[in-house]
């Protein structure tokens, strides 16, 4: 089976991806796509020009992430990031879609100062986004998400947990650092029980 | 079992669930949510302070709309909204991840007029989020999804798909209708075979 990842290196929901696909055992041929460019074909292969994307040997593209991590699963037979069913399935997916939601946020924030002059941008805007983060950290740092996952390496939600961290440590300094120990407590777990974490880190 | 949904009227992605609920058999207390009203308990009940969320009997969420969907269809049994695995399973979550997607980037143009006095708005962002928009019409446009779903009703990527070209009716004035005759066929299909479409309009 030969897949083809569109991503970029410093993307959090493409690094999903990546350490999803080294949990599950399953390789991937990673092509860089470049958002900006009407030229590349991510756009004719995601309409909404929004990576990542994989790629079939067929060609036939599956998005968003979760979708992905879905299939990366099954391809692994099944629970190995995602529980098969039942109430666990649910949280686990919940979860992924808080992480996915913080990274939207703060993506949202980093697109304010690149795609527009300083005139356009709206502190206002930038503060919904901000607090959408801050609220989704002061829920997640007061509850952590147990370690340990489906298989006992990692699942869905934890991965999705780890990216949004990383994603805050790059373009934000990791200026979340201070007022959430135990969410740094649990990424410095999750690191050293997930080496495909550090293994993705953008360069 | 007594599920509350927090939405609003006009929300595109409230409204796949009204219709997913209607299609599983699963009836849904709705109580209206103000994303805007920092004292809305939505903020607690998902930190995004995004619709739609599902809470359970228990009180614990469960969201964004695609995992919402996915519990409702195992309410129901499973393999009502969602093939229960396989090729066709993906298939139908990237396409409604596609209308997912049209929908967030229709929202954002939305969110330009409302959430920013005029000199804060940006023509270049509209335009991308109209880009993503267009593309993903004239791909679906050019080979509309079949009709009839996994159980013969409709199925999550075709409920996707009738809510975003809803939403496009309600807040673009349907101004895709003219440039898409085999969407505009389709939604009248869809709508004839699914009558919680029209039963879920916004006022």
């Amino acid at each position: 089976m030969s897949l083809q990842l569109r991503s970029s290196p410093p993307s959090p929901f493409g690094r999903k991806v990546k350490i999803a696909a080294i949990l599950c055992g399953v390789h991937l041929d990673i092509v860089w796509a470049d958002t900006t460019d009407p030229q590349d074909a991510l756009r004719t292969q995601n309409p909404l020009g929004k990576i990542p994307v994989l790629l079939r040997e067929d060609g036939a593209p599956i998005y968003d992430s979760p979708v992905i991590l879905e299939y990366l699963d099954a391809c692994a037979g099944g629970g190995v990031i995602l529980p098969a069913g039942g109430e666990r399935r649910i949280e686990v997916l919940t979860l992924q879609a808080l992480t996915d939601g913080i990274m939207d946020a703060a993506l949202l924030q980093v697109y304010e100062a690149r795609m527009r002059p300083e005139a356009e941008r709206s502190d206002r805007w930038l503060d919904i986004q901000a607090g959408k983060v801050a609220r989704g950290l002061a829920a997640l740092e007061a509850a952590p998400p147990p370690h340990g996952g489906v298989s006992g390496a990692a699942d869905a939600g934890e991965i999705g947990l780890a990216c949004a961290l990383g994603y805050l440590d790059l373009r934000f300094s990791g200026a979340w650092r201070p007022d959430h120990p135990a969410l740094v407590a649990w990424l410095d777990g999750f690191a050293a029980r997930v080496p495909a974490f550090e293994a993705t880190r953008a360069p």
